[in-house]
């Protein structure tokens, strides 16, 4: 079992000699073993090696079958008038594979008391007991997203027992980026710090970005299919259906996908509640399926199909990421009866998935006011029985569009420190447009800062043992090595200057 | 009395016609009040009008004086050799004034039962009560940095029940940046937010660039005196004498400067409590006392002398800002033995100054773990019986050079939550080089996030108002009035471009 790792290797402590003509002596440091998210080199137009193929196939519970095969419709209309997507996957293709007898969760396993090697790997890169993995999982507390068609993927785990994970969105739309673009923005996050990505594309070439994005990614990978399903319709919410919408979540299933936003807790009975808010319902998904609800004054196809959507996850190993489409938009509906409602909903729909084995995540706020963001998790904790929360900052004031991975790197340090397992990141252009390159490293670091703040806060375990590290070099001024510690060396190195007292700087 | 504002004006609600032939409604939008450093427009060559000039001689208990005048030394021995400093005063040059028979501080007139025009100002500018204003101060809970010899201030307020301030450092050094530039970044600084502004410089024209910031600056600034003193001999720490440091202060009284960082509180019997640190004693001003008193093996002598700065201070109404000099370098060091005692010191001065009616800031650290920052507040606040916290961050974690503007923003968010008064921003590039323009401006920002989130966390009133006025202006679709009630509208226009479906790029 080969764990991925970074070994940042430092220089010796250099002591001075205390009288004249003494030698300086020095003392080496030990490399420090960074965890790495980058996963291993390799051509991106053959895509990564199949980590964990042989431990799926070993467990003899899975069959490969000729699965739907990819619809040029499935790429959008253009795709058909061209008779195919703009660059297609040129890598290996496997036929998907899917459970046979009983689910093949991970969750599924740990419950039987199976330890698999997805478990020991995680165990390894956390420095934690197997046993903790096994237990966190079988109880619902963790999530291993790992879809059994996306063997590439390195196991990680996402729970409040093990380190604060971070989330990376990324995505074409109808009008910009093309998929190299995408690929190397994955590449990038990877690089950075990212623990999972989330594909979020609703342009062109939808399910041919998602292919090259899976069979590149080094780790999971999430979407939300309803953005697909919609383009599936022209973008008419009210022509969605459930067999439509499956369909979707099946193409997605069989290509890799390890975890989807569903926003089953959208019920038809809570969209009046955001009648009088100031911001309405800020979440596409949500905003989607409150749409679908009130032009058919039906309830939610997702919320009543819910179970066969665990028939589904199941035979994938596919995480639910419970979607908040009611979650708000800004301080002001903070906290405000829709949102709690749809979290109950939420809630009750982790108990059905958890009866079928399926993973679980919780997805959380949005827009909050610093002092109650403790509130958010603590109900979420409570609500859900520990199921892992995962949230989007959040941001603890709507004054600062241009430094919204500040405003919620604020709040993400907060929730994260009382429990919350995994944060979505935010970037710099949040409200305003759409993350380049640059935007994405700014807020993966941002969040990486705001996951280890929170670390440190929960007195996990050697989490403080690279601040130490790195300042002990910054005391005994070896430079390259604080350099190489720090989250973003380009950065370190470019601001630091020649012409440095540094002290002035400092309020003294 | 006429109190500084900027009046953001708002476009119309426009509410479209309900049926065909219809006309739409529209809503006019009531311009936003928001609070302003940035002073009157005026000539830098010439300097700011001295707003207060006539409150403090209709007071009739000051003196104009001859005073000390600038000696060549005061600017280094660059400008004794040239016979002048690099670039003169030219504007306006007034004779210091001093106290004559009592206290001119705006605490002993607080403590006097006397209602001064400026507290009526800083009400007004609060929208608070003058009688909140005053018995804050009179309780040393709050401080109005004002020294008479700084006409130009502003009046505004530093104190829990207040809106929380921050504080912009600048400086040249031995190696960098012209008057000119320490000048524009004051400007730059007050025009993005700064409530106060430190001058920190160590380079040549000491005395002449803070002339220059003086008489331009519509906020209060401070400084650390034993800064300047240390360049008066060579900066060799154990050639400084009380004798000195005392003329350096009077010589900064005079010029009128507001707030002075006293690092009174590093003992000689504290300085081996730090021999076991990993980051020893970063402060410079700590460092300097603990050298001198090592040096001479005798105790502070600004410890020892410190009933005569009160006597000082109290002339003018300089305010004490009493430095951390022990402050923790690194998480590691945090909250250990030595940061405590010199806490406990500090307290014991506040009480001091107190009886001499001076009023009294306390200095904070620093870096510290997320989770025992409340302590820290929770701590200066019991000790030191309310007396106004004044933090730098604290950083949560020493792993992100080049990123602490932001591992200390969610720290400052914390300690100022739960009553810090003032947060000293750190910007981008802390531990690596001296701000430019740019750092300045984005530690100004990140720091008003700061200080507003937690306004908001701490439902002062009125704090939610702006986000409110944003987010209608988000959810309407009126751009411009988004950009305008930002923090930033140069960054959030450049942001904002024309390809924005903007929804995919948030999660869903």
């Amino acid at each position: 079992l080969e764990i991925p790792s970074t070994s940042i290797s430092l220089s010796d402590t250099v002591t001075p000699a205390f009288l004249p003509g003494e030698a300086s002596s020095t003392t080496p440091n030990a490399p420090f073993e960074d965890y790495n998210t980058e996963g291993p080199e390799h051509d991106v137009l053959k895509g990564l090696p199949a980590l964990r193929a042989e431990w799926i196939t070993d467990r003899k519970d899975t069959v490969s079958y000729q699965g739907r095969r990819r619809d040029l419709e499935d790429d959008g209309k253009a795709a058909v008038r061209r008779g195919e997507a703009s660059k297609e996957w040129q890598g290996e293709r496997r036929d998907p594979r899917r459970g046979k007898e009983h689910p093949v969760t991970q969750m599924w396993y740990a419950r039987q008391g199976v330890i698999t090697p997805e478990m020991k790997f995680v165990a390894e890169r956390e420095h934690c007991d197997v046993e903790l993995v096994r237990t966190e999982l079988a109880a619902g507390r963790a999530v291993m997203p790992l879809n059994i068609n996306h063997p590439e993927a390195e196991p990680m785990i996402i729970g409040e027992k093990f380190l604060v994970k971070i989330n990376a969105n990324m995505g074409n739309s109808a009008v910009t980026s093309s998929i190299d673009e995408e690929v190397e923005k994955l590449t990038w996050a990877c690089k950075w710090g990212a623990d999972t990505v989330m594909d979020l594309s609703t342009g062109n070439d939808i399910h041919t970005t998602r292919e090259w994005i899976l069979r590149n990614s080094p780790v999971p990978i999430g979407t939300v299919p309803i953005y697909q399903a919609l383009e599936k319709v022209d973008e008419d919410a009210t022509r969605l259906t459930w067999e439509l919408f499956r369909d979707t979540v099946i193409e997605q299933c069989e290509q890799g996908v390890d975890y989807m936003t569903i926003h089953a807790g959208v019920l038809l009975r809570y969209v009046p509640l955001t009648a009088n808010r100031v911001t309405g319902i800020v979440s596409r998904g949500g905003s989607i399926m409150a749409q679908w609800c009130l032009a058919h004054h039906q309830e939610s196809f997702i919320y009543t199909h819910f179970e066969e959507l665990c028939e589904i996850f199941k035979q994938y190993d596919v995480c639910f990421s419970l979607g908040d489409g009611l979650r708000p938009g800004s301080l002001a509906d903070a906290n405000d009866q829709a949102q709690f409602a749809e979290l109950m909903t939420l809630a009750e729909l982790t108990q059905k998935a958890w009866n079928h084995d399926v993973q679980v995540m919780i997805e959380g706020p949005g827009h909050i006011p610093f002092d109650t963001v403790r509130m958010n998790i603590e109900i979420e904790k409570a609500l859900c029985k520990g199921a892992p929360f995962y949230t989007l900052g959040p941001l603890t004031t709507d004054c600062a569009p241009g430094y919204d991975h500040i405003t919620s790197a604020i709040g993400a340090t907060e929730i994260a420190r009382y429990g919350t397992a995994m944060l979505c990141y935010v970037t710099p252009k949040e409200h305003l447009g759409l993350p380049n390159k640059d935007d994405v490293k700014t807020g993966v670091i941002t969040y990486k800062i705001a996951a280890h703040a929170a670390d440190i806060a929960k007195h996990h375990q050697g989490a403080q043992d690279r601040d130490l590290a790195i300042s002990k070099a910054r005391f005994e001024f070896r430079w390259m090595d604080q350099f190489n510690l720090s989250y973003d060396p380009d950065t370190a190195i470019a601001f630091h200057d020649d012409t440095l007292p540094a002290e002035p700087a400092k309020m003294a």
